[in-house]
């Protein structure tokens, strides 16, 4: 299939079905805003979320493939300079395929796309919660001190 | 002039002349390399840093005018995905003009910039010694415990 790239051959998905990973960006946005759905994110206007795939550099679907059916069960993106750096967003697996080693699979593609176009400084913002997860991939928390900051207004 | 905004009637280089922002990107690379230089950020491949300008979502430059004669004394550019989310990276200001409150401005030049573009979360990472600088602009760090973080190969 054009666009799709099997990461491993073996079932990852623990279900005998395969999983695959894609960058094309035709997506279909009510599948992603289900999946989004499914790990309890606020809902975002599909227009602003169409112009953010648009304009990300790098945007990754996973998908569990049962022969001919094709299931959206995985989503990154990067926002990026094309030279220096990229940040990567809304990473999201859904909850049925937690647990499986598919979020590692999904990150290592993200870095390996990355990596492939001369991107050398990859960085993130990680709830709390997952910061274990990203530290395991080799993300370092603030490092040499550096503090991820956001903007707030009308403090 | 055209692109040029001056932020304040006043001048606000202290040394009689007056100071303008722009966001045209026709920025002489070698004079960006200079302004660089004298804050001591280590050297960057000029292919590479006009890439990044040209995929910046908003680059930002400030400009010491006298009669016609300009010159380059501070720069910011952003990453985004034109919806959601804005990474400000290399905020620089010549040493000559700090202490003057014209980092304060081209900061918020900047956020004005990319709010008036419908962007909500604009993010940075701050090296330790500017951290309360960028506290004092609105920007928090580590809001709600997210962590800015860096991957870091071969760890």
């Amino acid at each position: 299939m054009d666009g799709y790239e099997s990461v491993d051959t073996t079932s990852r998905s623990g279900t005998g079905a395969r999983v695959y990973f894609s960058t094309d960006r035709d997506i279909d946005l009510y599948e992603l805003e289900e999946l989004c759905d499914a790990v309890g994110w606020s809902r975002r206007p599909l227009r602003k979320v169409k112009k953010a795939i648009q304009y990300s550099f790098l945007v990754v679907t996973m998908w569990e493939m049962r022969g001919k059916k094709r299931r959206l069960i995985g989503f990154s993106r990067a926002t990026s300079d094309h030279a220096f750096n990229a940040t990567i967003w809304d990473v999201v697996v859904h909850p049925d395929f937690q647990g499986k080693g598919l979020g590692k699979a999904l990150m290592n593609y993200s870095i390996k796309r990355l990596r492939s176009q001369d991107i050398s400084n990859i960085t993130l913002f990680a709830d709390p919660h997952v910061v274990n997860f990203y530290r395991n991939l080799g993300f370092m928390p603030d490092p040499e001190g550096i503090k991820g900051m956001f903007w707030y207004p009308n403090r």
